[in-house]
């Protein structure tokens, strides 16, 4: 099992390697109707692409996505869509050095010595290119998830050592500053950060957060199926992720029960809850509550400076690797988040519709 | 799907609420010819058995495993192996107040708005001994990777702000006191926080720490099955789990990529990482080092301090819960965290069999 | 794998040998709400219990379900219904010369080579015990389908070349007979076949028929999850099915396409088909007419004549079996086909809601 | 819930409509380092190309393959294997007619009434191009299965009711005629059947037999995973197959445990079966015989004759069906009951590697 689909219901595929001809992804069990065009999708797609700012690789990439199948007179007809994005701007320079050592960091050694070789012109499978598909196919579920009044705000909480403030939260600056911060301060600061690691040939990681609202509540099912599980694999499942929260995190460990639960109380005719240390789940289904997670991510690991390692042969040689690799990826991997969320999202909120039997009786009697 | 299933092919479903007649699993695809007796099983079933110390439960609940189906002559024989223990011990006292009242951090809410009712004796099934199905297949699992010399160190790494200090680590430790703590002096000043916190009525939290040795490089799958996203899914799963890391977790996003990646180096022939920040993954694939992970436990929600809260009704109340619940589940908690590590690194190792084409092929032509 | 578990949504996993201490399936998925008690199961399995006619084995065994979770004030909540038989009956007589043989037509032979041992004692697994799990899990699906007007006829359709005249069909007949034909003549010539077959220490095979009336249009996806194709794989996956047919079946091979089409009709402001060749579904989705599938069953391989064998090291031998032997088991099969309907129709209508984006949109902003 | 993935391990995903741009197949979980080339593909899809002879369609769809993904250097890596091929000779001519009729035979009215729309070009995604995907795919696993001695022969068995003589059978004809009946005689007769059939303006079905040698004993699991089970699924997937069979088949039904039964006898130190009414597996894992499968597949129903029906809008009308239709699709499907029946074995042997322990362990000691 290669591991290249995700999802019960709304299910995807992807495929493509970073310097094949092409890379995409098959989502099927889309429900029928969704008005759909390239746009959509692209615009969704532009927000990962490379060469926009200075703290991105200037490889060009267009990232041009063409829809192949599955959508008849600009709607889903609940058959598989396939997306395609061609790879026209992947360098064919001298992979020589990298074909045979195995770069810090990267997984060269891990595939080599699962699959017995593999493709070592940039990452292969395990290149940043990987989420393409991933992205394409989120766009679609974020404009399914929209239908219903769910919304993401999904936003770089910090880089380094470099975190926004709470009080200085402004969610309309994410798309206007490099870094995808919603602070204006911290976003400025970063950007001095980032100039400083790139002098220094090294690079940076941060932490990306992911908000969402208006979800029902119920999705998610008790035991191994939490909807807070399958967002931690969701999001772990991204490259260069190590570690994972919802709602007060890693924080938990350290508070007192009367600190963390999170008392109920009357709000206008609707249960509410006082604060949100939960992060919008309870017992792993959703609560109505915002929900709320992290992402950490590890610095670039092709960084400009010389690194010690070793050849598939055994021997121990020293690196510098060339190309284009951008000093952080967070900015880039925002939307990756949003997308893995909205998969992960969409399809609870689709296995849910079977909980209880009055719902089931009343779709099918109500149907003819 | 009520999601009760876990795993490819070794594949395990689990049954029961804390106050049915019985609580149980399923293990599907469990290979053949595996000595297995009931106390290879009881004895992780023990590690998670309350009322052994000051600092859980006083509830006796005696647990004991029976084995109806899948074992042979004291072998395994490829057929499911259903284990079942009886719930002896679950008082039939009175539920009037919680079966009306949701409990803040607990599951009450969610359960009722998602299926339109609950089962509101204890926690149903989103009660702490939904666990006992997932321990007892974590035997079987441990056992088989055991025989492939994989093996387990899991300990409390801290109890609210109490952590261990690596200096002081002793895995012998662990066994040998309440907090299974591998630290003498942070063992004790554990136990005096969590005597102020009963005092007080009030619960704690913690950090579990797992690291797992011997593994084969090579399980994971690239994108979507990256072994750390499947450890991320397994200890999120886990009630109470609310952040999770892979090696140097959440601190990776404040390194420098010349701080975070782990050279290579020749040791005797052999390909060795000079540091492990990753964790023993790279790429999401074993890399033959250290698996290194972590779940951040929330303190348990039951306390013994008046809480407002709702009625199912939408009355707002004081509720005052009472029983016998844990101060804190961190200790009781670590053979689970064990025993969902240990389910899913199986299942990768199983499923790694087929990554080359020369294995499969070998593997047939041997056969006969 | 090894594939006990069943389903998508609605998911059951079975396990038990004939001769260990019980035998149980796990229902997992099944919407919440549904009225279930012991007698709801236990009918359907006293439907395949043995012992009641002069054509079934003379074994006694009770077969009494226990439902041990998942069921809370006589409702289902929702989480796994555990279901449980005890095996009381078992005689432990002496299975020396099965334990080295390999009977003609038993799966002894290949379990043996496939797990490197096998519980030789009656069927093991393999055994027709097996199907108590996906009869009891059956009962359950079948009362769901029910409450959407969905309803079963199932029946013997033959005995050896003994076949039922479409013109004498009478379903009350069906409960009435030893043999489970809607057909008192046929019914009557069987029972003198099987007469015939037992003096000469033999035994017969026969088909089984299974109409279903009341569904929904709309039930199986294009491609792979054909409606038709997965009743083909839960009828075949019924020990002793040799073939699998849909409507006219095996038939269609010699037809001409002007003699198989089904016409369309208006029929009351209602679209109709004039025939039903197809046997109710169309590119794979239910069409609204009656389902009508059939499933081909050998004769039982014990028979009591003396057959060549070999033994597991190699000797040829004679084996007389021995024990008590079913000279016919399809009408014992009927009511496991129809289990086995029962479960492959819910799974696609629980997995059809979300065919329509407009459907799961009005599902969620109905809820509240 | 689409249906377009299939498989466990050997995973592969279908897209693509018979007017869209191009149609597609996704390989997940191909082991790395078989050698492919398009060459290897395009010989299997020139198997099911029309306008090859008289009695198929004189649509000339070149249906070129390219290979996007997964190979590189000449190998699989392990990787996705993403084959694409383009819609080249779809006539966008006038559908006014059948855009809004339902056409008798044809998933016109289900796919409409299911998804609320359909792609009324030609059959959308329930055209018989829909197996593209399935033969490319299928073309990989047998070349992988050819690795381990297994083999295919894959034929014609009847054409409406000329059907071949066992005793007139010979494989080498199978590729020499237009009918690809192993048997010149039938062949012939064949021939002249469905010459009338196309004077008549009418259309003709007939059976397709798959006969597999060399097969490993023990693929397939017991209960729900039976090897014959999911061949089942398999052919009945297949748009058009109402019937299966394996082995015997119907036959079955109306033989005696003594006549059915196949004995076992040592033959050079070997285990075989004398007869093989099984059809190559017991208790649904495979016994090392020739695997021998039937699809029975219905008439074409695009006939050219005129037919009642009515319109999505509820009037009834006579349809003309015009365009270019095979008079009989089984030559061109019998590539497609091989490619399907060689998915389901491949993917049974790579699940069967995990059956013993002691496979498991040397598996893993063996390997460093």
């Amino acid at each position: 099992m290669a591991g290249s689909t995700y999802g019960t219901i709304f299910k995807i595929t992807t495929w493509g390697e970073s310097h094949g001809k092409a890379i995409g992804v098959v989502i099927d069990g889309c429900p029928a109707g969704l008005p759909l065009c390239e746009n959509d999708i692209q615009r969704f797609l532009d927000r990962r692409k490379p060469g926009q700012t200075a703290y991105s690789t200037p490889r060009k990439e267009s990232d041009e996505v063409q829809i192949l199948s599955g959508v008849f007179e600009g709607k889903t007809t609940g058959t598989p869509i396939s997306l395609l994005v061609e790879n026209t701007s992947q360098r064919s320079h001298d992979y020589s050095q990298i074909a045979s050592c195995y770069r810090p960091g990267h997984a060269d050694y891990t595939f080599d010595r699962k699959y017995g070789f593999r493709d070592y012109r940039g990452g292969g499978r395990s290149s940043g290119r990987e989420t393409i598909g991933r992205v394409a196919a989120g766009a679609v579920a974020t404009l399914i998830l929209k239908k219903m009044g769910i919304e993401f705000t999904t936003f770089t909480r910090s880089i380094g050592p470099i975190s926004i403030q709470e009080e200085n939260f402004d969610a309309s600056f994410i798309f206007q500053t490099p870094t995808l911060m919603p602070d204006a301060v911290a976003g400025r600061q970063a950007e001095e950060y980032l100039k400083e690691c790139m002098k220094n040939h090294d690079s940076a990681g941060g932490v990306i957060e992911c908000r969402v609202t208006g979800l029902p509540i119920g999705l998610g099912d008790p035991v191994f199926e939490k909807l807070d599980a399958n967002l931690a694999k969701a999001l772990v499942s991204i490259g260069s992720v190590k570690a994972f929260e919802i709602g007060d995190g890693t924080l938990v460990s350290t508070l007192k029960g009367s600190e963390n639960n999170d008392e109920f109380y009357m709000d206008n005719e609707r249960i509410q809850k006082r604060t949100n240390h939960s992060g919008g789940t309870l017992g792993g289904i959703s609560d109505g509550d915002t929900l709320l997670m992290r992402a950490y991510i590890k610095p670039t690991p092709s960084i400009f400076s010389p690194q010690q390692t070793v050849t598939s042969a055994g021997e121990e040689v020293t690196i510098n690797i060339q190309g284009r690799h951008d000093p952080v990826i967070v900015p880039r991997a925002v939307v990756v988040v949003e997308a893995m969320a909205a998969l992960t999202i969409l399809d609870s909120l689709l296995l849910n519709m079977t909980s209880k039997l009055d719902s089931v009786v009343n779709f099918y009697n109500r149907k003819e």
